[in-house]
């Protein structure tokens, strides 16, 4: 039997893969724990233990293959592919979002855009169109959406996650400035700018 | 001599202090390392790990009290006061972030608006102005502005983030998908959705 990894290792995978895509997009072809700690803000010895639960990938003293360890990255975090995903408010944010350039090539696209406001839906944002709610689990099940990003205010993202999680959604990447309660196997992930900010108050 | 709090378990304490923040609002008094834990997907030992480099703020088999361990990761974490941010970059993001509710009691207040397009400038959003970047400096310095938000595009966000250090901004939330290289001394986190995306792909 594997041990499960800690989800807290699972969540410096993204912050390595992003660090080697840049390494890669420099034209940097090795890199060292040691390198990748310093510009990360991670020690050394706590990178070679997070990627030592998924295999071996670099000798000592010779460092790691940044093209190599970013695909083995690319395969441990399942964006080899691209996950369509429906976003949940077509407001600021949800515009911001919908024009975002980071998906690119990163193993996500999104693919439906939904709102509550009549005088937003049938409207169309680039390639898409703005469908009411009312076609949230349709769209899912007949497009294989396994992921959501809700951008509706706070008063109406439970309702909405609630929705998602109803309609088939597995996993859901939160804006709104609350915390969302999904039943038992459904993920969540919230982002906000304040636990960024606090970060950085610490130190000044 | 004090041993300094490694970064990642500073990173840990605004997680800390939203599900406090929480469970106080909630009305719930009394908590444990293990109910925050099960809470945010952190072990029990870790959590207890954590708090212990900052002192002792519960008892063996009592639990911690919330209002006062809310109380001290606000003062540790130097959010017992109102830091004023300046925003670069009045774009869809940029005024999804000036609308943001969620800043409001946790220690931000975004004071300044910043764009580099002429036909912006001038114009109000909400209480504040839209500025040219030809003012930053002055801005900053006159109201005391250590921290800066990015909402730029990815082609402007190097620029952008030199004039903020160069200016006097000591910690910069970067939302360009690009990785910012600052100065030594200079604090910079970036915030990308792709990391909490990746993050859950791998439980797919």
């Amino acid at each position: 039997m594997t041990k499960p990894i800690p989800d807290i290792v699972v969540g410096r995978l993204p912050i390595y893969l992003r660090a080697l895509s840049f390494l890669a997009a420099e034209g940097t072809q090795v890199t060292s724990s040691h390198d990748l700690g310093k510009r990360l803000g991670i020690s050394a010895a706590q990178i070679r233990k997070d990627l030592s639960f998924f295999g071996e990938f670099g000798k000592q003293g010779t460092g790691y293959n940044v093209g190599y360890l970013r695909e083995q990255l690319l395969r441990i975090l399942k964006v080899d592919r691209e996950w369509p995903i429906a976003l949940i408010g077509v407001g600021d944010l949800g515009r911001a979002l919908a024009h975002y350039g980071g998906f690119v090539d990163r193993g996500f696209r999104i693919v439906a855009l939904f709102d509550s406001d009549p005088t937003k839906i049938g409207q169309r944002l680039g390639d898409l169109e703005i469908m009411s709610m009312d076609r949230l689990a349709e769209v899912v099940r007949e497009r294989g959406i396994q992921m959501a990003m809700i951008a509706v205010p706070a008063k109406a993202a439970q309702k909405v996650a609630e929705a998602c999680v109803a309609a088939g959604v597995k996993a859901i990447l939160n804006y709104a400035p609350i915390t969302l309660k999904v039943p038992e196997g459904a993920l969540v992930q919230h982002t906000d700018p304040v636990t960024h900010l606090q970060r950085m108050t610490y130190y000044l």
